[in-house]
């Protein structure tokens, strides 16, 4: 066996190949957990008073980050913790991540609000569904589920942020993704949208509540070798309508790149930042005001999710 | 057969997936001299009386950009083509891709001017690739030989385009470069380099000759193509220096990519027209001077090619 680079006495179980490092178990997680605290003091994620809702589906990233952030807290006493699970409403699969998210909370004693696109909405994800396929056997254009579902999760998760009185949202996003996200914005024509690839975002709207991502340093990888490690349960059945499109491809893409050019992923995360800033300089933003149907944050006249829930008649 | 979807006469022999055309080998040909006349207009590349130098290497896309520009500027009667082949110094490889190029240029009676590494640079490709070893035997950082020789040959043509009086000096980057380029440079950490990536590139001195590249919204593949159907003839073996690096990972990584979702290299492209106005409205730009070692427009005190040659003992 080799033996860990850092505390040079345990056997290493896990190579970072990025670093050169060789690492033991306990090692491992803290130096995972030491990333966490350097991510969150770097951009100034969070407060020492700050009340946290962390977006929790019951998947691996988010249930890890509900127990990585419930011990780093431990230490600031005056924060508080709380989790946020969105049920879409999709069969046989919701249901059961939400038992994970309830489980994980019930272990660390942290507070769970429940909030679902029927009772936000008034329509489950796979009612959504049926209608787009409908419409697009109509010979109508339909974005996918994925799309419909992240612009509708990202309302719910605002709403039950406010609900619960949040200062911040942190969101379990890992560099993979931001990785990922980086590279489709470009290759679906949409390069502004990097600038919402951000550890930390906020909007000039009272309404908004200001969204973190202590995870976004950390690779996938090493979120699930942490889990594993930690013995978090979490759901690990893929959601039936994940798209198989381009990001999927990305993601092929991405992992094939770093096996041959360890430390990819970050790069390219860091060349979004230094692109972002540039962006930001030169001001394509839009500031936001209320929808007039349902009076939450829009960057137009009326917001993305209403516009959305009335192309389908729902709204 | 199925019958060409613009003149529905000739039957097809290429199909263009990105757009669903299906051509015959006239309205393909036509098609890509069409592409090729829009792209120079919509970005106002050439004059009427220009003196054009096209960088020939010999190769596919260099020898297809003559024929075309060639066939093109018949119809400009003031403005005069030329040609420029710069030889590095690469043994049983540049020697018999100069003969390519003069072979063409000689057919279409066109100028021919070869300027090598050796006679501006006092060294062969050959040799700095050998010093390039041997530093990096003694432990040493180094670039590959392609950095250096794309370093090396963008100042070579400038140098030549100027002998020759010309006011463009016109590149065959076609769209997969183009697109490859966007990628790698947020692979390699070095997003402000997409501001290069331009069909026109321009610098505020007056010994820059402007760049043009009127292939770089044709695909390569349509390139080729057109190459095959005009029996141009070039020079097909690849350096033997070609890295094998990330670029190419890039390419087949894009051409995968392309297969799934057509039209993606031009959306690449495209997005990073967009984050290119971004970066150049917040004025990253460095003002060119010359260089205090050669004399030639350099971005800082001493010119990259001077600093180069000069890290390898050679200036």
């Amino acid at each position: 066996m080799v033996s860990c680079t850092l505390c040079k006495r345990r056997d290493a179980v896990y190579m970072r190949v990025y670093s050169g490092e060789k690492l033991c178990p306990k090692c491992f997680t803290s130096s995972i957990e030491d990333k966490v605290r350097a991510t969150i003091a770097k951009h100034d994620m969070l407060d020492r008073n700050d009340k946290i809702a962390v977006a929790v589906s019951g998947g691996k990233d988010s249930t890890t980050l509900l127990n990585v952030l419930s011990k780093i807290e431990k230490n600031f006493p005056k924060a508080d913790l709380c989790a946020i699970t969105v049920d879409e409403g999709i069969e046989r699969y919701r249901d059961e991540a939400v038992k994970f998210a309830a489980g994980a909370c019930r272990k660390l004693g942290v507070k769970h609000l429940v909030v679902s696109f029927a009772e936000l909405f008034g329509v489950q994800l796979d009612e959504l569904v049926e209608m787009l396929k409908e419409k697009s056997q109509r010979g109508a254009d339909t974005l996918s589920p994925c799309a419909y579902c992240g612009v509708l999760r990202r309302r719910a998760l605002n709403v039950a942020a406010r609900r619960l009185n949040a200062d911040k949202l942190a969101l379990a996003h890992n560099l993979d993704d931001e990785a990922q996200t980086v590279l489709l914005n470009i290759m679906h024509g949409d390069p502004f949208r990097m600038v919402r690839v951000k550890p930390r975002l906020e909007e000039k709207h009272p309404m908004f509540v200001p969204r973190v991502k202590p995870f976004s340093e950390v690779p996938e990888k090493e979120i699930a070798f942490y889990a594993y490690l930690s013995k978090i349960r979490f759901q690990s059945a893929p959601c039936p309508y994940a798209s198989t499109a381009l990001r999927s491809d990305i993601r092929t893409m991405l992992n094939r790149m770093e096996e041959k050019h360890a430390g990819m992923k970050f790069t390219v995360y860091k060349s979004a930042e230094k692109i972002r800033s540039s962006i930001e300089a030169s001001d394509n933003s839009v500031k936001l005001r209320e929808c007039r149907v349902c009076g939450e944050p829009a960057s137009s006249d009326v917001c993305k999710p209403c516009q959305m829930l009335r192309g389908l008649g729902v709204r």
